[in-house]
């Protein structure tokens, strides 16, 4: 089993990032990970050293659902908040939401879409493209650490789903 | 009361719409006039020439709300339908949602952004900027006619803020 690799594309002056990350395990799989609720919290964490807990404070998600997540550090602080709305959520091939982080001076959204595919049985490509309302906001994403985030919860999600296709 | 002027710019290669026009009203009547659903349906009718009767079957002005418009000719006949989720309604500033074509061949999603700004008491600069998936989203969206539809709404929308103002 070959670990997976994420791969991170943001081609200068564009407004969007674009990521690709393949899992062993089928499709089905991966896309339950991103919608129940008590898979969600087990692996969307950040960087590792960060040492972060995440809760639900709202969770709906289907095309017109919302969501936002706290994290807090090990002895409950509050440290960040996100929060969105569902576009589209369907299983188990796409899901497109925005995304919002909480308390920046100037707040910056953008739209993510979710790509679930299975190039072959049992293993799942995931494509996520998140579009930015401004190159700026594209950079601030890039330079906040994101991306470091992004492949520590991949790691914890591939363990996660390796758990649940081996039981 | 000189007449508002739709201005619409699209740098080549990018993702996104930017559009402004002014109007001779206060922005707590023009930002109503997006989230009330008796003003709404009176000015978002598209091109005057195909004469459309607009239903909201879903409108939902809220962060985490979700709308749906209908859009039949005078005949009945359903001719497009819109969707989206709200992510963000702050009266009387900014709404920031998302906006899809039903029935296209491909999805494409973007996300909206529309700032109303009081440049002096009584007047209104609205800016929307739309941010498309794709640059091809984009173009198609362009080629559309959706333009001519604007700025045929922006009209209409005069009109009805001039009897508001007036009354």
């Amino acid at each position: 089993m070959t670990k997976g690799e994420t791969v991170l594309r943001a081609e200068p002056g564009t407004q969007e990032v674009l990521i690709t990350r393949e899992f062993n395990a089928p499709r089905e799989l991966v896309f339950k990970a991103f919608t129940d609720p008590k898979l969600y919290v087990q692996w969307l964490l950040g960087p590792k050293e960060q040492g972060l807990v995440m809760r639900l404070d709202r969770f709906v998600p289907k095309a017109g659902g919302e969501w936002r997540f706290i994290y807090t550090d090990s002895e409950g602080n509050e440290k960040f908040g996100f929060h969105g709305s569902y576009h589209e959520v369907l299983s188990p091939e796409r899901i497109i939401d925005t995304f919002e982080i909480e308390g920046l001076p100037e707040s910056q959204v953008s739209l993510e879409t979710r790509v679930f595919e299975e190039p072959q049985p049992g293993r799942t490509r995931l494509t996520m493209q998140f579009v930015f309302q401004t190159v700026a906001g594209r950079e601030g994403w890039l330079q906040s650490g994101a991306e470091e985030g992004l492949i520590d919860d991949f790691e914890r999600l591939d363990e996660l789903l390796k758990r649940a296709v081996t039981v």
